[in-house]
């Protein structure tokens, strides 16, 4: 017990000054010292929780990644009768060709192509913004005056880089145990996916440091859908590996990476707020480990609810994999919600007072676990009304695939009006945690409530992965000769990753948005504003200006899709031509051309929009003051979460819609079909109009209001004291 | 000159107590019986040129109106050869047809369905929108408990009303004159246009009232585009009439209703502002009748600028049209802006006080001048940026229409990012603008920037009206059977009045902006709110929910457009079906039906997003109180802008990329072409899906924002005294 003490202990007070230089002063830890206040039987919970759940974590992982890993690389799928697992029972598939070894040698060589693509593109991507981020580190010491325990250490980077590689090996692994039947496939591929979230949960629950390197997202959301303007999956497609790294690289890296900042920057933002708010003078340490303990219950909340997957419930049929998907969810944002009233009750006084923008204000902790709460069920709510407007099994998504009766058009208008309608309930839930948490404990409000809705990351996060899971698996049973029967598994797997992927999405736009205004609320705070007045033409124009930001970057990324899309398609036309025997199945093409195309397109494409993120707060601030980029940062987050969510929302329903018409498992769907027929071709148009909008507009936009929020936050001191040059000239 | 004195004050002092019952205290107009004071000399200008402008306008009008009328209805076209006008020897293409009077009757025929259904439209829209004028009066009598002097004469119905009534025969007489060229065509479309702005133009300066019934304009814009899902141009669909009254009512009576509707307000607001600011002791009368000054030049300005294109110079080439409209913007800035330098010099002191939410604030008579100034050049700028990328001279255009070689989803995806790229440089110019005339005059700097704006509405409204004129007289040649030469003079009018049609729609966009804005600041000094913070949650979740409004507003009126679409298409199939004989030609269609149809339809589909933009203001006022509601305009004013300039430059850029590709006027297009093509046909349905964003989504968003506005002015002291109904009970 004692050694465990000591190890939490020593890591947190490792952990905290790492981050704390460029963005806290020194002096607020002055306090951190004082342990032995009154509220020592909470810190005793908190002593124990925090560390335990981590070793857990560490645990968990290596044994999973290792097992993955291993069973993957070495291409020999486990037997089916000798499993722990008993359902292959229930299962309504029989198993099939499970000992064709050249099918698995197949799978195995496609697998190491992408693995090989996935790397190099990583690599490649962070040599650049490792360069970036030199720059960026010379430009905050040039800014900030002192680099003084500056680090630049790249968690996230690593994290990243863990889970792309456990998704890759996963893919080839799904697509194997796809021959076992849907159940098997379903198994592998969210316990793959698991792996990535708690990984991530893990990496946010140990490491802090490095908020600066999201702009790599930025390159990995590009490439992503760079590559679909190109026939199916097939394997003498060039650029076929290429698309099968962008779902790696973009999808589960990219989004993992997303949702793994807003966890830190809501975890930061938070401890930014609680030094400044100094919650009392005998609880600060307790209430700066408030956020580590929501996420450290957080963690064994998503343990306990893999279990229902995994373990109590069995997956007998195709239509049975999204319910278990979505009662996921559910089960962990109950027990989650048990769970915070437990560690709220235990770990805090049961009131304290802090400090709202030169007020005082008492807290009462039932009003703290309000806050937390009240942001955990609107994370549910979120995910739901996405499902909803996603999901071919309602009629949102039916209407659209009605819609293409009459051609690409009115498909086009019908997903473009079903993204902007499905803004409206989760913005109304967003406002209502604000309100909720604003009033009852300002700023640090706002930023536990984001942890709320970040606490069952691991579960969204694994529901998140297994769609680009399942969707390679499809790819690659197809590349590796499969039957047609593994194809239709990986299919209807991968229908449901769909709806979830649009789910993860929308968690992780709620959570920017509350994570956004936390942080914002932290550089007010930093630069000593007191208010952000609209009517001050200042504010104003920083407000207008920034409502249009998220226009301009949506334009630039979308562009750049679109261009690096139309080399690709010239690259995969020039193999064609130029490979003798590539047509006929004879020749190999050259995926890694591809690969090397996709990687330049998304490094060089990356380079505006990036710049457009981190050079706007710096001009804004220096140029214009405090009190411009207060407006440019309230502008583009209430515009860009719009944007977001109705951009990913109007994608996911028009692949939805292509893929109900694909089904055909209604009466209605069949008159729509089938593959080929005039509305199945107006289907695919919307389904390439969403690829960009869904894979790289929408949750491109979260890291451009948080980015921003963070490098004011950093930036704020320099900004109050030094900022606002063109006013003070005129 | 002493009778016209009289008379100027005379209506002055009719109009200012007509409008401000609801809107103005009595106590505001306790000093504006100080005739006598200081500023006498500038008072004398005002007298006499107010007036003056007044008169000219009504004289104008009659004659033009008069002469059109008499002409159109007549059927008779006016001898080439007998005309004032020499221009006829310099054009390219030769009279023809001239003498055929059964085209002539046929146009006649035509004209007299259209102007039928138009006028039926108008009717049954006005009734329903009476019927919701008397409830929301009832309301209004409720809410404020008072209804002295309240006023609900429908100017604007009036002003749409004639409008219209002159499109629908100046598009008979535009087919009439094509047959004598391209130039005289050009001048008749013009001017009919002309009539249609100053009409507007005058209404606006002598009538003040009613400013409650912009709904009606929702219904007008949904109707304008529902009939497009049907074949060209051709007597024997039924939908064609149905089209036509649409592009009347939609894009004439309903944009100018819109701009008329700023232009109305943005005074109204100046007048709100300008008795809340009480300039000095001595200037009231003055200061109030500034917005009016403006308004006056601005008719001098643009009667003066008409001349140039009618009389100055000659149209003697297809690719001279444009030039020629763009010129008259122009011409019409530039002495406009003398204009106000003048009047500003002669009819204000050069310094006095206003209050500025609670503060003084000297402001000098050079600032005013520079706060109309920069609001009349920044529509200058946003109108040249809308040409910019709507035009096919330019290659923004050019490359959407390239981008159809790889099919409709990329002609989609670079239209959309088209769209979201042409919105930066308008919000910067209006960023200008509102920085400029807020430092320098607060709210009534920003209302007197948006009448800067509107002073050259005449021109813009000419110029907009051209466009759907000459649209319309390409498809009465058609049906009327005319050669196909006719129909080429006609389609390049038609392409340079899209272009037009797209400045006009930037214009009214951007004065809406302004305008909003000062109708906020209004509202804000009148619910006595000295700030509006962004850090307080009521505010804040205000404006992410008033940043979301437009999304829903738009999912409203693009579905309604579909469904209207659908059961147009439903109607001409029927009629296809039904009746014997049309295919071939022998047999009429119905026409009546379909403009019943899509009345119906308007009326019907208005009611949703009309219910949203009425009762949001209410609900929030009553419920969250004035701060959420202020928070709720802001967010609805800078997210709405952003929409609305991006729906619209999508759309038109998609319209000019597929006449781009039809025209072939160049190398490059003619590898696109010709009409028919895989390219024609990916660039045919970006159209059709511009189509609701162009015309209904963009301009009704305007309404959206300027309305809720406006109805929160109305409600203000109601809201003050007995809103946050919810706040109060928890």
């Amino acid at each position: 017990m004692h050694a465990i003490q000591f190890t939490g202990r020593h890591e947190l007070l490792n952990a905290v000054p790492t981050i704390s230089s460029p963005i806290f002063p020194a002096s607020m830890y002055t306090v951190s010292g004082e342990e032995d206040g009154i509220g020592g039987a909470s810190e005793l919970g908190t002593e124990i929780l925090v560390p335990v759940c981590a070793v857990l974590h560490r645990l968990l992982i290596n044994t999973v990644v290792l097992g993955l890993a291993r069973e993957a690389h070495g291409g020999a799928p486990r037997a089916g009768g000798a499993n722990k697992n008993a359902y292959n029972d229930y299962l309504i598939e029989e198993e099939e060709g499970l000992n064709d070894h050249s099918v698995v040698a197949k799978c195995a060589d496609i697998q190491c192509a992408i693995s090989e693509g996935a790397t190099s593109f990583l690599f490649t991507e962070y040599q650049y913004v490792g360069m970036f981020m030199v720059a960026f580190a010379i430009l905050i010491f040039l800014f900030l005056g002192s680099v003084e325990g500056f680090s630049t250490k790249s968690q996230p980077f690593v994290s990243g880089f863990l889970g792309m590689k456990i998704a890759t090996y996963a893919n080839a692994r799904t697509t194997l145990e796809a021959r076992k039947g849907v159940g098997k496939a379903f198994i592998t591929a969210f316990r793959s996916g698991a792996v990535m979230g708690f990984l991530l949960a893990a990496n946010g629950l140990l490491g802090w440091w490095c908020i600066y390197t999201k702009a790599a997202d930025v390159g990995a959301d590009l490439v992503g859908k760079v590559e679909r303007n190109i026939p199916e999956d097939d394997p003498r497609n060039p650029a076929v590996i290429a698309d099968n790294v962008g779902d790696n690289v973009g999808d589960i890296a990219g989004m993992g990476s997303d949702l793994f900042g807003s966890y830190a920057e809501s975890s930061c933002a938070a401890l930014v707020v609680a030094s400044i708010s100094s919650f009392g003078i005998n609880h600060e340490f307790t209430s700066m480990l408030y956020p580590l303990l929501i996420s450290s219950v957080g963690i064994l909340v998503c343990l306990i609810t893999t279990l229902f997957a995994t373990d109590f419930f069995e997956i007998k049929a195709v239509k049975e994999i999204e319910p278990a998907l979505k009662k996921q969810l559910i089960i962990s944002t109950i027990l989650m919600t048990v769970g915070i009233a437990i560690v709220t009750w235990i770990g805090l006084p049961s009131s304290f007072t802090i400090y709202n923008f030169g007020t005082q204000k008492v807290v009462k902790n039932w009003q703290l676990f309000l806050c937390v709460a009240v942001g955990l069920w609107a994370g549910l709510i979120i995910g739901f009304i996405t499902e909803y407007y996603t999901s071919n099994a309602y009629s949102p998504v039916q209407d659209v695939a009605d819609s293409c009766r009459t051609g690409a058009a009115t498909n086009v208008i019908f997903g473009l009006a079903l993204g902007y309608k499905s803004v409206i309930i989760p913005i109304f839930a967003i406002a209502v945690s604000i309100f909720v948490s604003f009033s009852f404990a300002a700023m640090y409000g706002i930023a536990v409530a984001a942890l709320g809705m970040l606490s069952t990351i691991a579960t969204g996060l694994a529901i998140d992965a297994y769609g680009p899971i399942s969707d390679n698996a499809g790819g690659i049973a197809e590349m590796a000769g499969m039957s047609h029967r593994i194809r239709e598994r990986t299919d209807a797997l991968d229908a449901a990753g769909n709806t979830t992927a649009a789910i993860g999405k929308g968690f992780a736009i709620g959570s920017a948005a509350l994570v956004s205004l936390a942080l914002f609320g932290a550089f007010v705070s930093r630069a000593s504003i007191s208010t952000v007045d609209v009517l001050t033409p200042k504010v104003f124009i920083g407000l207008i200006v920034g409502a249009m930001l998220p226009y301009w970057f949506s334009a630039m990324t979308m562009k750049s899709v679109g261009s690096a899309a139309l080399k690709m398609v010239e690259e995969v036309r020039r193999q064609f031509n130029t490979i003798p025997g590539l047509m006929e199945g004879h020749a190999k093409p050259d995926y890694a051309t591809c690969v090397k195309i996709s990687t330049d397109a998304s490094i060089k494409e990356m380079i505006p929009p990036g710049a457009l993120v981190m050079l706007t707060p710096l001009i804004v601030g220096t140029f214009f003051g405090v009190e411009t980029l207060s407006g440019v940062l309230a502008g583009s987050l209430v515009s860009g979460v719009q944007i977001a969510i109705s951009a990913s929302n109007t994608g996911g329903a028009w692949d939805n819609a292509k893929k109900y018409i694909e089904a055909g498992a209604s009466e209605h769907a069949r008159t729509l079909g089938p593959k080929g027929s005039e509305p199945h071709k107006a289907a695919v148009i919307g389904d390439t109009i969403g690829d960009p909008l869904k894979d790289t507009s929408g949750p491109s936009l979260n890291i451009l209001i948080k980015l921003m929020a963070v490098e004011s936050l950093v930036f704020a001191p320099f900004f109050a004291t030094h900022g606002g040059l063109l006013f003070k000239i005129f």
